[in-house]
């Protein structure tokens, strides 16, 4: 809930926006610091949460690193401060002059998807004279129940090394000379809730480290990923995700050497619930079946999850103090029916003019945003308690 | 199908990209000149469906007017020399700054979304000694027969001013004295393929426009908007769409009298064709289940059709003459399931550095382009002939 100081310094701002909670953001972060530091867990700030300066500036400034998936994610890192041996560097699709720029830097490690992908990471570390660091990005075949857009471990999924070529990856990497092979990686989904999921990943954790070193490959680190979900449904009644609880799973049930690192990737669990987006009922009425639409400023351009994935925001009317509750869709100024925010939301009577916040729009949020319809790309604001800066 | 000397002139643009085959753009764009002006009609570009400024330009040399649904959009038609006077401007969202820009420039028509808006509207020219040009975008109750996503103009939409709103609408009109209305607006959706939606929609069209001229409105113009679908399953073998019948059934059913000039906002229809985007596998592998993926450095960040709208794009391996054909899962480099762009696509095999083209991408292709994952935006590359303009 936005003070009414706030709220009334939001009216001069042009929208639509993103409203960034920067004290929130900063308990959210001592939270998951002081919970993963507790095991010596290392954790890295996936960028493509949310790469909005401010914010990744804050985060960098709690000693976490960067989990990237781009080499722009790789180069924006390094430019912005973190240590290259805190950069780690996934995705399914590297680019070889991403692949040579990541190896001149010297990354912590390149999460590797594929027997082809390890042969050109070794094949261009060779041609630079170099040795690349390299965790074996392993396909667990873990359900992690959640929307199957983000799912992203199970064994049909384009993610990973799968587990039928494990034996002669293994086998390969043992021949190529300008790679090393430091961890093994997972990461299965996201915005996953249901937390015995961790488990199971756990126990495959387990058994496919004991494999590797069976083979004798000394890994010195081993990557769980991200995952952990946020409350959409609530999000002022658990504005912190429970990461006592979600490092607390893998305290326990991880097998593996004390003197291997474990690292993590969050990025919706740390920026998640900081963020909203705001825009402005330009208009309202009635449709022929008698239902109340208020249109917005804002669209999917600038906030496409309702759109991509029917993600749930909750949704408050800023001016709506006293009013009765009504039912409204919610439209975007897109030019198509995709564009919907919310269907029959009870809220406060929307009017023209009024400011509408879409809550837990941290993550995935701006760092989605086109320029579709040709509109501006969306602003950001930040408070620190009752200081806003536009 | 691509020729020889140009597909391998596009291996040294860097991938991903947009491909425009600017002779095709010139066929069709004929062929909907002669289409429409057989019969009299106008025809707006409607511009959300790509903005790029060579395309922008050659369709500007048709002679048709432009169609927005944004401030940005009405501007860069103007910079980019659009006759105001041909100029419309829809959309639900509009705000008053982008009213006021509007009004100021004498565009061709307001498609108007509601009362309030037209209260608006008239508030704003009122306040700048101006009278504004207002088309009523009524929302008929048609059923596109189209993905739900695109369509428009059913009842229960955020799109236009319904029927039970238009006595009230009609008498207000005529106590605002700074709005002029000079028309009716219809856009039922997009994709249309079942041509006989057209016919709904010119019945709906008749009986409104006799309306408002019983009401005593002088009204010179109707648009019917647009929606006419391209062939995205053989693209090759419909590159241009029948603006023949399209048109045709607009002149058989439509009965308003010969002054009125009759209009229509055609965007994918025109741009669908002519673009293509293309980008290179970096890698492939086959996962746990035996399933060959394919690995792109492109990905929904460019090109998100096929995540938004589960859209079917005919795909091509452009480097696959004489390869025997085998089922691939085609994945973009998005750390994302989302990020796919086919399942069991029979193709030629699909090798490393292989350039993968998706046809009928020039629509909604380039211009819903995001920075996902920090991505560069996709590049435009046009061909006119042999001639590659990178």
């Amino acid at each position: 809930m936005l003070s009414r100081h706030i709220t009334d310094r939001l009216r001069t701002e042009r929208t639509p926006f993103y409203l960034y909670d920067m004290d929130l953001l900063r308990r959210t972060l001592e939270s998951a610091r002081a919970a993963s530091s507790k095991h010596g867990y290392k954790v890295h700030y996936a960028l493509k949460a949310n790469f909005d300066p401010v914010i990744v500036g804050c985060i960098r400034g709690y000693g976490f690193g960067s989990d990237c998936v781009s080499g722009n994610e790789v180069r924006y890192s390094i430019e912005s401060g973190f240590d290259p041996r805190e950069v780690a560097y996934a995705g399914v699709g590297k680019t070889d002059e991403e692949i040579e720029y990541a190896i001149r830097q010297g990354i912590f490690a390149f999460n590797c998807e594929s027997r082809q992908e390890l042969q050109v990471i070794n094949g261009i570390a060779r041609r630079l004279g170099k040795v690349a660091d390299v965790a074996f990005r392993l396909n667990p075949d873990v359900d992690p129940l959640t929307h199957k857009g983000v799912s992203t471990g199970q064994a049909d999924s384009k993610f990973g090394i799968s587990y039928k070529e494990i034996d002669e990856i293994a086998a390969e990497a043992g021949t190529l000379n300008n790679i090393r092979v430091t961890g093994i990686h997972f990461h299965i989904g996201s915005q996953i809730t249901e937390l015995r999921v961790f488990e199971y990943l756990c126990r495959r954790a387990n058994t496919l480290f004991a494999y590797f070193a069976s083979r004798g490959f000394d890994l010195t680190h081993i990557n769980l990923g991200g995952g952990l979900g946020i409350d959409y449904m609530t999000p002022e009644a658990n504005p912190v995700p429970d990461f006592e609880t979600y490092f607390g799973i893998f305290a326990r049930h991880l097998e593996i050497p004390r003197n291997v690192e474990v690292h993590f990737e969050l990025g919706r669990s740390l920026v998640g619930q900081c963020g909203e987006f705001i825009s402005r009922v330009q208009f309202t009425k009635t449709n022929a079946v008698g239902k109340h639409i208020a249109l917005l400023d804002g669209s999917m351009t600038e906030f496409i999850r309702p759109a991509l994935y029917q993600a749930y925001h909750s949704v408050e009317n800023l001016d709506g103090a006293g009013r009765p509750e009504e039912e409204f869709t919610i439209g975007g100024n897109v030019c198509e029916s995709t564009d919907t925010f919310a269907k029959g939301a009870r809220l406060p009577e929307l009017r023209r003019g009024d400011l509408v916040s879409f809550k837990s729009a941290g993550a995935y949020g701006a760092s989605m945003a086109s320029r579709y319809n040709m509109h501006d790309l969306p602003r950001a604001v930040h408070y620190h308690g009752e200081n806003v800066r536009g």
